[in-house]
C-alpha cells in the first residue's frame, strides 16, 4: 500500500516534469532552464504546502524526488521530439492528471493527519499542492496561468479534495478505500475533460456585459 | 477592543476578496478562479508574513477568515454587475483603503509583540501583510502589479508603519491610540488619492533622460 | 575570513540592489517601488532558503542587510544617471557577478553545515539563494526572467555548487580554499561571458523543429 503509493508519486514526478518541459519548448529555453522549472513544477507545490505546515519540505528527506525530476526533465529536453509524438504526449496528458490525483489525495491526507485547519486546510492544501508547482512555472515562463484559462484542471481536484474530507470524516474506518475512490474521483472527471476537450461550463464564468 | 480589530479584520478581508473578483472580471475567469485568486488577495500577505515570522500561519487557527473569504469571493463573482455599480464599488475601494490600513498595523503590531527584527521588520512586514496578497494575485492573473503603477497605494503603508513603530518606541503606554492614529493616517492619506486621483509625484519617479 | 565573506557579502547586496533598481529604470517607477524591488533582488533569495531550512531568516538578526539594500537602491535611484554611465554600470554588473559566487557558496556552506538534503540540497539552495531574488523581482515588474534567457548566469552557479560539494565531500580538510576556489570558478565563467557577451550554446537549447 506504502509502497504503491510511492511509485505512484513517483510516476506523478516524471509526468510532472515531462509535461513541465514540453510545455515550454516553444519558448526555447536552455537545459538549465529546462531541468530547475521541471523541477519546480513537480516539487513546487508539496515544498510550499510543508512551508505552510511547518513539517519538514518532504523533498529534503527523501531525495528521489528530486533524482527523479532531474531525470525526467533532461529526458524530456533530450527526446522531446519523442515525447511530443501524438501518442506519448496524451499518455503524459493522462499521466499528468494521475499525477494531480495522487498529489492531491495524498497532501489533504498528510494535512488530515496532522490536524491542521480541519476541516478546510486539507481542501486548500490539496489544491496548492497538486497546481502550485504549475503555477510558479508559468510565472516564471511568462506564461498564462491555469487559474486564468477555462481548462478543467482544477476543479476537478476541489471536488476530489472536498469528497476526500466528506468520507474521512463520515466513513474513518475506510480510509484507503476513500482515499482510492477520491484519487479515481478527480482523474475521471481530468480524463473526460481531456478526452472530450470539456471547459467549465459558460454559467460558471464571470463575463462582463457590455452595456 | 480585541472585538473591534476582530471585525475590522474581517470587514477588511471581505473587501479585499470583493475587489480582487472585480478588478479580474474583464479577464473572464470562472468561478474556481474568482475563489482561488479572491482568497489569495485576502490572506496571502499575511501567509507570507506569518512564514518569515515562523508562527503558525494566522488562517489555520482561526478558519472564519478562509469562510469570509471565499463567501465574499462567490457573492463578487455571482453579484458582479451589483458590486460594479458606481457607488458600490467605490465604497469597496475605501473599504479596502481601511482594510489595507488595518491589516499592515495589525501585522506591525503582530511583529513588535515577538520581538522580530526590531525597528525594521515590523514596517516591512507590515508592508508584506498589506499588499503582498494583492501582489500575488496580480502575477497569477498576469496584471502588472501595484508596484509598477503611480498609484499612491504602497507609500501611505510605509508612512503609516513607520508612524507607528516611532509611537511605540516613543510612547508606549499609548499604544491602542497609536495604532488608532496610524491607520487612520494610513487610510487619510488613501482615501484622499482614492477621491482626489492622486499618484506618486513626479520627483519621486525615475525617468530616464533621452540624451 | 569571518569578517572578509561579511564584507564581500555587503558588497553583493550592494551590487544586486543597485543592478536591480537600474534595469527597472526603463520603467519609469517610483522610489517605492524601486526600494522594494532593490531589497527583494538582495535579499529574497536567502530568505527562500531559510524558509526552506527552517531557521531564522537571515536579516532579522542582522538588518545591516536590510539598511544596505535600502541605501543602495536609493542610491541607484537618485544617482541613476551616474549608474549608468557606461563604467560604473559595467563595474557593477561585474560586482553583481561577484555577489552571485559568493552568495551561492556561503548559501552552500550553511546547508552542508545543517547536514540538509545532502548531497543535492546544498546545491539547489545555492542556486535559489544566488538567483531567487532576481526571479520574484523580475516577475512582480513584469519582466521576462533569466530562465527564458540564454544569458550565461544561472549555469556557472550550478556548475560552482557542485564542485564545492564535491570538494567538501573528498577535501573536507581544504574547505576555505574550496570555498574560495568554488566562488572564483563562478565568477570567472560569468566574468568572461559578460566580457565577451557568451551564452549558452546551441545544443544546449531547446528548439522545436518546423516539420
Amino acid at each position: 500500500m506504502e509502497t504503491l503509493s510511492y511509485w505512484l508519486g513517483m510516476a506523478g514526478t516524471v509526468a510532472f516534469s515531462v509535461t513541465a518541459v514540453l510545455a515550454l519548448a516553444p519558448k526555447n529555453i536552455d537545459l538549465f532552464g529546462a531541468v530547475v522549472l521541471g523541477m519546480i513544477t513537480a516539487i513546487g507545490g508539496g515544498t510550499i504546502r510543508d512551508l505552510i505546515l511547518d513539517v519538514p519540505v518532504f523533498w529534503s528527506t527523501d531525495l528521489n524526488y528530486i533524482w527523479v525530476s532531474v531525470g525526467a526533465s533532461i529526458a524530456a529536453f533530450s527526446a522531446h521530439s519523442l515525447f511530443n509524438r501524438k501518442d506519448i504526449f496524451s499518455l503524459m496528458l493522462y499521466v499528468d492528471g494521475l499525477g494531480v490525483a495522487l498529489f492531491a489525495i495524498q497532501a489533504a491526507d498528510k494535512v488530515w493527519d496532522l490536524g491542521f485547519g480541519l476541516p478546510v486546510a486539507p481542501v486548500i492544501l490539496g489544491i496548492v499542492t497538486a497546481i502550485g508547482g504549475g503555477l510558479i512555472r508559468d510565472v516564471l515562463a511568462g506564461r498564462q496561468t491555469l487559474l486564468m484559462s477555462r481548462d478543467l484542471y482544477a476543479t476537478p481536484i476541489l471536488f476530489g479534495c472536498i469528497l476526500y474530507v466528506f468520507l474521512l470524516h463520515l466513513l474513518p474506518e475506510y480510509r484507503f478505500i476513500s482515499a482510492i475512490g477520491s484519487i479515481f474521483c478527480i482523474f475521471a472527471i481530468r480524463a473526460s475533460a481531456i478526452h472530450w476537450a470539456l471547459s467549465v461550463p459558460d454559467w460558471l464564468t464571470m463575463r462582463v456585459k457590455s452595456e
